[in-house]
């Protein structure tokens, strides 16, 4: 086990498995079985590795479930960096980061998806929450910014409409399979048609 | 345990609870700490109860399960077969739906939380989740009315569209508290505002 305080992805690789592929398992099963519910001997045994050569990748569950939730918020922070989302017209800022974040969603389906269910019971979950919060609240001030620019409607309340335009933008994570039907570019253009300009014809 | 078969609900009742607020009580619990998890003593012990004296109310936790689906669906079908959502105007029918579903989860807000979180992991699930896909396929179909009718924009795929707004709505679940600071008939009407005209301003 003393291989598990040496935090070179290099030297604790192990042939078969990369440690992005340790975790991507990882994130498979607790999105199927409730990540409480999956034991590190569940997890070994879907990998074909003894719970011993699991922790030559990794030093806990919470390890892995502090990586994969960090994976989805790294992700969707950036979003609200990227030059799109952090200058210009509010209006249009608030549409380059709803898209950013459809793609995100897209592209890190599983991480976002349990991100998604995290409820707060342990020190790492309530941070990714705490992380969930100041992403919204930045979005919320932006959706405030176009508000005060007459951009955005100021009839509808700008933290309710924020959270709801993201339970859309979340919910996609129930339906959405990737090569399905629905291109990704496709449902980002969606999201933000309906968010913006609404379903009625104008 | 005779009385089990009993189902009359008058004749079921127990001084101290009656059925309804037996099933309150067990929905409470489900969405506390998960359906799978809860036990028919855990439920007995919360509402100060023997098992057997919780055996007079219901046969068993999955009638209750049932019990608690059909409450919610049923509030939600109903809304269609209201005149408003079922006669004239398709864009104007899908914002009294709209309007319809967001009252039916304040109102029910336990029983559609337990519906939203189910998975199909028993027949009495799976009846759900067919009642709630018949359901959205009802107001697609109100959607490509709309659509056709030239009031819905025709660029989003309807079927899509109409996933995305519910998502909006069942969002709504996360966070809404009864006696918080948003008020029903407020966030009805902020709900069919970003829904049917967005977020931007005319």
């Amino acid at each position: 086990m003393s291989a598990s305080t040496d935090a070179s992805p290099a030297r604790r690789g192990r042939p078969g498995y990369d440690r992005g592929q340790v975790l991507a398992v990882a994130v498979g099963l607790f999105n199927e079985q409730g990540y409480d519910a999956t034991s590190v001997a569940d997890l070994a045994s879907r990998l074909g590795l003894t719970k011993s050569a699991l922790y030559h990748h990794f030093d806990s569950k919470e390890q892995l479930l502090a990586l994969a939730l960090a994976e989805a918020l790294d992700s969707l922070e950036g979003v609200l960096d990227e030059p799109e989302g952090s200058a210009g017209d509010p209006a249009e800022r608030l549409g380059a980061v709803l898209r950013g974040a459809v793609r995100v969603l897209v592209d890190k389906l599983p991480y976002v998806t349990l991100l998604l269910r995290v409820r707060g019971n342990s020190d790492v979950e309530r941070a990714a929450l705490e992380r969930r919060r100041a992403f919204n609240h930045r979005v919320t001030a932006l959706v405030a910014e176009a508000q005060r620019a007459g951009q955005i409607r100021a009839d509808v309340d700008g933290a309710v409409a924020t959270r709801l335009v993201f339970g859309m933008v979340n919910s996609i994570v129930e339906w959405y399979r990737p090569g399905g039907p629905v291109d990704r570019e496709r449902l980002a253009h969606d999201v933000v048609a309906v968010a913006l300009d609404g379903m009625r014809t104008r």
